[in-house]
């Protein structure tokens, strides 16, 4: 049977664009290498009738299907499972950008478009395309849709859901749901659109996309403001939000070990105020004006100002050019890297009500240390959303492998009864994938998972849709 | 059996709030009074926990369960069937705000909640809660949610959904789903939040949201700009997004003939520019700044001359004060008040992607013009989302009321295949309800609604949420 479908895949999409030798460690591994599979076949459709008659061949033979943009996601939700039956759907062929309107300001993109080229296409058309995060150079937009991609925009444009307006999609039997009209106000039946953004390849394969654009604005600034506490950070936050209204774009906190860790590991950045023992959390803000640079300054001024008169800042610096802005964020974006040069780490994507964020950290922090003597906290991440990178790095003493080995379940143990004892979710912006399947169905409500199993079960009865994911069919499936 | 079930509901919910005698007309007819049900009774929980028990006791029975809000709606979604064998879920009694809070720029209401005290409630806070619409005074967030109501403020805010973090549901089983986290990132599963938005009450009943709120505008100016075409009104459009960035809040164009009917009926209103015969569109602006007035009015003179300059703009006026402002807003909400005092006319609520809403008016003017000899057009809506309330008025001479008799249902065949042919939308933000089930099936992909149902299915199996709305169970089944 497997060979008789390799057959039809190669008829569907032309033989060269069926890999079933050799290495194909680029698609059955994940990005973080945290896991390996191994694949029936890699199959590149290049079009969304050949994607459905993908689909359907697969369904025919009961035959699971993996779809696989970019492969950058970080909750192992793109590589196959390790029995050697499922096919891998590599959309990366169907890059084409369809349309650009700028005066609906709208376009739309086939699924396999890296993130980056919708930057790229937004910014020739004179306008902005606002999702912005560290693997834009290799993800695909419908990896992003798939995972609902955060990043650091979202205080002010929102989630990858937020800016999709439509989508098209091949649905587990194989049929073509277009959904790409670009309207803005459209009420009529359930939001189809909403169910497949986060979805994770569960329900269907999203093949295309009509995204929002923005007005791109006319200066972006950047500061860096040294804040003595993290409540202090969320007063600064709410005061922005006073001042800059939708202006502000970006509102990152990075504490004072994770940028000692860019001290340490990447001098020439030269972290702002790191010498400053009073300063335990740094802030990002981006400040985006429609009018002027000029005008920029001046409201950046007067809420720095502000701010320090409140005490919520001790210190700032506004970029004075963009070459400075560009290193203020080199800083922030190269967190994740110093945190690998100093050592392993256990991470986590956690989100909690920004209101709440101070007690949480002060928890959480103190927990740690106390059951973990020498542990040490790698916290950043967008403040603005109340999503927090609250990574565990090693003791520096000691053999960081065997604390991974012996200590990771209980740091991800007591950080996430924390996060639901404050109200939070386990996974703000990764997703769920194959690695936290087990959190899904510890942290969310039984309600909540028995209407997602009802809805998978009738959008998908035969469970062939990426069927390690979100909601895994039973664990014996791959084998039968 | 009812009686029975009558008995159960009183126990619930207290003898005084289950209505079963007298006159029912409040919660039996709809606001625009084209249709007129029979409830078996009417029952008015007070809290979650009573409402769960009223879906519990309806599912024992069999019982068909119709939630209402404010009963505003515009497409017949909130009475029950005329069978009297439906039971009317009224949710006004749930009407706590339960929570605001501030630094997490959110508030927890209960869904009987009018949309006008969460208006007041974020203003006391400090804050502002953007969702704005005529009924703003009767309506409430519950509706607004079921329906995903639009507004005038959607091309800075968007749709209700936008401005929703969380829901609190009763399923169709009597069980409570809590997802009022409040948190701004959250990828833990479908997207349950967004199926149940705009579902109008046929999957559960939602009983309390958690909803964003957005930092005080320091002022708001608004302008009227008098413009010589549809397609310079869209010019217009993408110069003020330009400008203005997210500080463009309203952007609502008028035709010449609906502002006429205002000028007759309501000459007190003094409409602008109504004498000048080359004008055919009136747009009105609302620019929301976070600085000052002055800045206001300086950014908002610049787009002007810019528009001016670009010959978008023949004539425009400024507010000079909120008084003016409110006077300018008076007319545009005055068009549908003077279109009922013309006499009866045939009301779309449509949206088309907005770069060809130009060519869409101009195709349907002509059409409706050659079709019908003397018909009238009222012409009007939130172009800033696409969205025209493209409304047509029997001719000034001849019998009004046989005109719709025979006219209607050929005026809206032919507006609703000219918005298909313009790729757009026959319900742009009042929803189907049991208005246009038929629309529904003719113009929706066969494909969604296959999954529409099938999800339909899933999560209300035995049929009984709202059962005659959105995609109804057989006919004959309430006479069964």
């Amino acid at each position: 049977m497997p060979s008789s479908l390799i057959d039809t895949l190669r008829q569907i999409v032309g033989a060269t664009h069926v890999l079933a030798d050799g290495d194909l460690s680029a698609w059955e591994q994940d990005w973080r290498r945290r896991a390996r599979g191994k694949a029936l076949a890699v199959v590149r459709p290049a079009s969304t009738a050949e994607v459905a008659a993908v689909v359907k061949a697969c369904a025919a033979h009961g035959t699971a299907l993996v779809p696989q943009g970019g492969n950058t996601g970080l909750a192992v939700g793109s590589i196959p499972d390790a029995s050697g039956t499922q096919v891998v759907l590599s959309l990366t062929r169907m890059n084409a950008v369809r349309n650009v309107d700028a005066d609906n300001l709208t376009m739309t993109v086939e699924a396999g478009c890296i993130l980056q080229n919708l930057q790229d296409t937004a910014e020739k058309a004179g306008l902005l395309f606002p999702l912005s995060l560290a693997a834009e150079g290799s993800c695909t937009i419908g990896g992003n849709l798939a995972t609902n991609a955060g990043g650091t925009q979202v205080v002010r444009y929102g989630n990858t859901r937020d800016l999709c307006l439509g989508l098209e999609v091949v649905t587990p039997q194989g049929e073509v749901w277009s959904g790409l009209k670009g309207l803005r106000k459209d009420n009529t039946g359930y939001d189809l659109r909403d169910l497949f953004i986060g979805s994770e390849g569960t329900l269907g394969i999203i093949t295309a996309t009509t995204m929002k654009l923005y007005p791109r604005p006319a200066a972006s600034l950047t500061a860096w403001a040294a804040v003595p506490s993290m409540a202090h950070a969320v007063q600064l936050l709410a005061l922005a939000h006073g001042h800059l209204g939708a202006s502000l774009t970006g509102f990152e906190v990075m504490g004072r070990f994770a940028l000692s860790l860019v001290n340490k590991h990447m001098p020439q950045l030269r972290v702002p105020f790191i010498d400053q023992d009073e300063v335990p959390y740094g802030v990002l803000l981006e400040n985006s004006d429609s009018e002027s640079e000029e005008h920029a300054r001046a409201r950046f001024e007067a809420l720095l100002e502000t701010a320090f008169n409140a005490g919520c800042v001790v210190d700032a610096v506004v970029a004075e050019n963009l070459a400075q802005a560009h290193q203020l964020w080199h800083i922030r974006e190269n967190i994740p890297l110093a945190q690998a040069e100093e050592g392993l780490n256990i991470k986590h994507d956690i989100s909690v009500p920004i209101s709440r964020i101070p007690a949480f950290v002060e928890h959480a922090d103190a927990l740690l240390q106390r059951e973990i003597p020498g542990v040490r906290l790698v916290n950043f991440g967008h403040l603005g959303d109340g999503n927090l990178h609250y990574n565990v790095q090693a003791p520096a003493e000691g053999d960081a492998k065997a604390f991974l080995r012996d200590q990771e379940e209980r740091v991800n143990h007591l950080v996430y009864e924390a996060v639901a004892a404050f109200g939070g979710s386990f996974s703000a912006e990764h997703g769920v994938g194959a690695l936290k399947v087990d959190k899904l169905q510890q942290y969310q409500s039984p309600v909540a998972l028995a209407m997602m199993r009802s809805i998978k079960g009738a959008l998908d009865p035969q469970g062939l849709m990426n069927p390690q994911c979100l909601l895994p069919v039973a664990a014996d499936r791959s084998a039968a």
